[in-house]
């Protein structure tokens, strides 16, 4: 079973996902260890951000197919004229994915031509990307309405793309209105008809997206085309997230491996984050509470069993069992990190109990080190004396002013470093900026290093409370010294003491020598987009 | 076709999930406006909660039938001692939900009874609530599994329910691991088998509980069971605001009226504010981006003809079409934004030209007003002359400190109304509600109905830009007077003046008086969660 993931290109159609160059490129290498086979990156006859995602991308040697997203050519004229097939075959991805109209109404409506002239830009247009040297893929959009409407005319189209030398023709329900039964049936007519690879590529408007998915592969299909968290416009489209671990758990396909399939949730979490997208807690297979159980019957039902209340174990698609009394679970996570980091650890011994009460903890107050693992490794490190003290922070005053003049950010702190107490003022474009001035400047006379770090990512987003005087903000900051990068975690009801928290870990971390080697490390200095504010 | 709204009962099983009594009266008093055909309240025997909502509701006189949930009797007891089944016939309610065991795995293992105990549990206790003028329903935990792992014992267990007179039997997905191929094919042994009615009740473990709510239609089922925005237990029950208009407007079944299916967008987001659980933008039917369109393309086929990019008009279940303003997209999306706010607008016309190349400058910069609608208008309105000054800010400051004893944000701010100079000192919990606070405290002499104006969500993010000290940042806020909300967006490198343009927005946006009717009109000040940082 092929799986074909577009979260960098119809996932950021959804509403609220912007996602820039360079979340683009970390979410590619992560679908690439997930082990999707065709990443669509972007659209680079549309936007010069797309064309820069695919120019840093293509150095990196995925496993992946890239792929480029683009239209057939415009009607009236010829594929060499085209700038936007022009800009697709320049991108450096291997392989192209062409959408074009299999719906006479469309053809008639939206592109106004004639069906002749729509069926000539689908053969032209594909055979061009072939002769590039590129592989070629066809979204027959709308393809279930345009066969209910003209189900002739719809064959034609497809048989266009094969004729063409289409590697896969990939049957788009765009609108997303079309129920189950009616895919099955439609996908087996294709499947029959047109001696070709044949994909599916579903849309959530009824809520049927990942089950529409499914009954194309019940009907014959072998490509099946999503997002990650099926972001995608209007209501999104088929989540991978569920469409995959279905396939593969349930019904037999194998699309990737088994080590790769428990990266399921790692993946889609990490994404929401780029994304700054709320992943709902009771989200299939990877969200918060997908295997979570509360107090009473069902509880002392798993303890005995845990089938009776759960279809999958959790940790095939790396999710984990939550028991909303007593929260027994994450603890293994916790240790086996640890572990990870080369820290002596047993469950048994009193300092592990205490630092894994300290971070259920910190998470039941918000924090969450899924997209902060440096706060999280400080944390470990600092429970088990792993880390010296570098310096503790006496006070910190910062100030913001808009005049006529314009505005001005200041900041003072007060730091106590190796028994010495050190008091610096500095400024900043920002409150966050001008506060790491002051800590820079405090400390550079005892950490010139301190002059490579910088901040590259920051994040805030308001947790749900009930209680509204305990409205809380988490930021997530990501930091870089030029050859890494590494992220943390700050929570409080005050965004100026969170973004503090971070900022300290943030430094602590780099400070302390922890910072790893990444997959971004060969990212010249240039490239990366430094954040003062 | 009957509809089983569980929203009540199963619903507050979903993390994050809790209602009052009082919600509880509302939310049932929504639901039969809606049509549904049973409306289950909650579990009589499991809290006081449910006691007081059943004594509070029976007064209504709804027209759907009120019910009651309850398990079977215990193993090795009677009826007549069974406290739970006691409180559930006490309750008022006019119908009863009875859940029993139909998997022998659960039977030994959860039970830890004997398969025969079982069925004479199952058969005297849905007697028993029929002898006390009750109409019986039995939901059959687990059918799937148990008729996958003994179909003779499920089988036996749903006729002993149907001897002793249940009025539906109700098959459960309970663990929501069951494919629509499977339901489709048990379902139709079962009606082929049991001469009763039967009802589904699914689980979202899958991805899938409206696609196994629709198969088991199709195989014969008559009674649908679900939650409004799916909400229950881990990933959720099957989602009514999906599957009733899947079953209405797709599949040509009749549940409820045309005018009633026309609030379902209403009670979707009613019920969603009294749970406090945010409404996916991208929910189908009902979500705000359900029918919103975003490409430039799209935008200008829908133009010419909705139903290119719209599966279902809109109107329908109550939702409306929207259009974004984006990145992507051209100058027709914005024409048809300011054409929906009244105003005249000519692309020809000097000033559509300026604000269409002011808009798309301050896109350029980084604005996005897909999110901030509220903003967009106030932009369009005041390009028009369609807008009063009301107040001019000459200067604010904002200071946050640090100290062994904790934080204190304080904020200045400087205004001019009306020809009067305002000068207002404030605290809060974060600077941005101290900057609120200052300026409230400022107008209110002026407004005051400014009081009335509450943050309910605030997201930050940092724009990609290759040039550092030009990186900004982009704030998104939330804001309700406890009847309607509104969206407005700041842009800047310093991310409190960001906060500040926002903010600022917000306050004219409802002090000029612009403020739409929406959905959640009918919502009590105290259920909001608001928002102070």
């Amino acid at each position: 079973m092929t799986i074909f993931d577009t979260t960098l290109r119809d996932g950021t159609q959804g509403e609220g996902i912007s996602l820039t160059a360079e979340d683009k490129v970390k979410i590619a290498l992560r679908l690439d260890a997930l082990g999707v086979h065709y990443i669509e990156g972007g659209n680079p006859g549309s936007n010069s951000k797309d064309i820069e995602f695919f120019r840093r991308i293509r150095e990196m040697n995925l496993k992946a197919k890239l792929t480029a997203f683009g239209s057939t050519r415009r009607k009236n004229s010829s594929c060499e004229q085209d700038i936007n097939l022009k800009h697709l075959t320049e991108s450096g991805a291997v392989a192209a994915t062409l959408v074009g109209k299999t719906w006479d109404f469309h053809v008639h409506t939206a592109l106004q031509t004639t069906l002749e002239e729509n069926l000539a830009m689908i053969y032209e247009s594909l055979a061009y990307v072939r002769n590039r040297g590129m592989e070629a893929l066809f979204d027959a959009e709308h393809f279930f309405d345009g066969y209910k409407a003209n189900p002739e005319y719809a064959l034609a189209a497809l048989a266009k793309a094969r004729d063409a030398g289409a590697a896969w023709i990939v049957l788009c329900d765009t609108n997303g209105g079309t129920l189950p039964n009616e895919i099955q049936e439609i996908v087996s007519k294709v499947v029959s008809e047109i001696n070709a690879p044949i994909g599916i590529h579903t849309h959530n408007d009824c809520e049927l997206a990942v089950a529409n998915s499914l009954a194309a592969v019940a009907a014959g299909a072998r490509q099946v085309q999503g997002t990650i968290n099926g972001y995608g416009e209007r209501c999104g489209n088929a989540n991978l997230c569920s469409v995959l671990p279905n396939l593969q758990l349930k019904m037999g396909y194998r699309a990737v491996s088994d080590e790769q399939i428990k990266m399921l949730t790692g993946v889609a979490r990490y994404v929401s984050e780029l994304a700054n997208a709320h992943l709902p807690v009771n989200q299939p297979y990877v969200g918060n509470a997908a295997f979570a159980h509360k107090g009473g019957i069902h509880v002392s039902a798993i303890m005995k069993d845990s089938k009776t209340y759960e279809h999958i174990q959790p940790e095939l698609v790396g999710n984990k069992q939550r028991v909303l009394v007593s929260e027994l679970a994450g603890q293994s996570n916790i240790l086996s990190k640890a572990q990870e980091l080369g820290l002596n650890v047993n469950p048994e011994h009193a300092k592990s109990r205490i630092v894994i009460d300290r971070i259920k903890e910190l998470e039941h107050q918000g924090y969450q080190f899924e997209g902060a693992d440096a706060s999280l490794e400080l944390l470990l490190r600092d429970a088990f004396g792993d880390t010296q003290d570098i310096f503790t922070v006496e006070s910190f005053k910062m100030m913001v002013e808009k005049t006529a003049a314009g505005m001005v950010s200041e900041a003072i702190v007060k730091l106590r470093v190796g028994g010495q107490q050190v008091y610096t003022v500095a400024e900043g474009n920002g409150p966050v900026n001008a506060l790491d001035n002051a800590l820079r400047k405090a400390l550079m006379q005892f950490y010139p290093d301190i002059n490579r770090i910088h901040l590259t990512d920051y994040k805030v987003r308001v947790l749900d409370e009930k209680d509204a005087t305990a409205a809380k903000v988490r930021v997530l900051m990501e930091s870089t010294d030029f050859k890494d990068t590494w992220n943390t975690v700050g929570v409080s009801s005050n965004v100026i003491e969170a973004s503090w928290e971070a900022l300290i870990d943030s430094i602590r971390y780099a400070l302390l020598g922890m910072v790893k080697k990444d997959a971004l490390a060969d990212i010249p200095r240039e490239e990366l987009g430094l954040v003062n504010l």
